[in-house]
């Protein structure tokens, strides 16, 4: 495949929608195709899929592993790679890594069998780069209140979990190092963006 | 678990559907609990992906497999599993058997993967007794004719394709015979009947 897989990942308010929409014009002004999408939700199938997961009755935690990676696999197959296929560059704001922290910090199921699960869904699809925005729960929580949200004070039980969640990306993020970069999300915006550049630039074509 | 699980699988038109209400009826009447159900769409969920398979999108095949694994995992976690616990027999028409027997006719997917999803999404619950309903693709569709139904000439492409799920049930039973009878569905329904209870009854409650 001629095309570039990235993908952004963090916590919420760790800022990736930002990061995204200025990684994506920048490389739209140098010419490039690029398709932005995200998980869930990236399909018509994924869109229902999505209702149903938050609107419907109680989905056992197996069952709602396979409906996250049915959504995976509808997208991967259907919009990541033809774009891929095509030489688009494609970013993408959350992916495996997201499934991997966020069900490792819940402990419900064992991460080996989502990541067998994500992997057979994908045919092993991995991005060439991955940028992890990282932030404190307690600092995201603060930036999202600061923004004219609601005072959503974290409670301990919640803090542990997005800590659980935060140390997951880290840990994904040392395992492999030649895809993944950890950002500190707290620095400027533009600052970010040019750390997400500096690591993005080196795979572009020509 | 303290209950009975009991599938009927073969291909369509083999006469699950009246097999099972002949079969609950006759464990009603000896006073059990009997939980009849079929996959897929035995759940709320259930009901919604099939909806969903059926009239949305092109579903990607290992979509298309990941969402019929959700429905199993919802089916067997809210339905047979509780009722299994409390000493019920579950009946139910079409189960992992299934899955395999048309998956490996259709061809698109790995088999070995097919089983490895399921047996995940039900943490490995197997039924104690299966009665395979073994008809030719062509007396089954003999069958519905005479029925008054649409006149349903199986083309060639077809009649292989039936064929290959028959000779999958078929290999199925033979690699598992202590689970596992094949009733020949050409046989009066009584007879039928019959030999099925001849395999249930000797693992009945007391």
């Amino acid at each position: 495949m001629s095309g570039l897989f990235i993908t952004l990942e963090g916590g919420d308010g760790a800022g990736k929608s930002t990061q995204v929409e200025l990684l994506q014009a920048w490389l739209e002004a140098r010419g490039h195709e690029v398709v932005r999408t995200r998980e869930p939700g990236g399909t018509m199938l994924g869109v229902e899929l999505r209702k149903l997961l938050l609107h419907g009755e109680h989905v056992d935690p197996r069952a709602e592993a396979l409906l996250y990676a049915a959504d995976r696999a509808q997208h991967i197959a259907t919009i990541v790679r033809p774009a891929l296929e095509r030489g688009a560059i494609v970013v993408q704001d959350r992916y495996i890594d997201s499934s991997l922290a966020y069900q490792g910090a819940g402990r419900v199921l064992d991460i080996a069998d989502v990541r067998r699960l994500s992997d057979w869904a994908t045919e092993g699809l991995q991005p060439r780069v991955t940028a992890i925005l990282d932030i404190a729960p307690q600092d995201a929580a603060a930036r999202r209140h600061a923004r004219g949200g609601a005072a959503d004070r974290l409670e301990s039980e919640a803090a542990t979990f997005h800590e659980a969640v935060r140390d997951g990306f880290l840990a994904i993020a040392a395992a492999d190092p030649d895809r993944c970069v950890v950002i500190d999300a707290t620095l400027p915006v533009d600052e970010v963006h040019a750390q997400i550049l500096a690591r993005v630039t080196p795979h572009l074509p020509q």
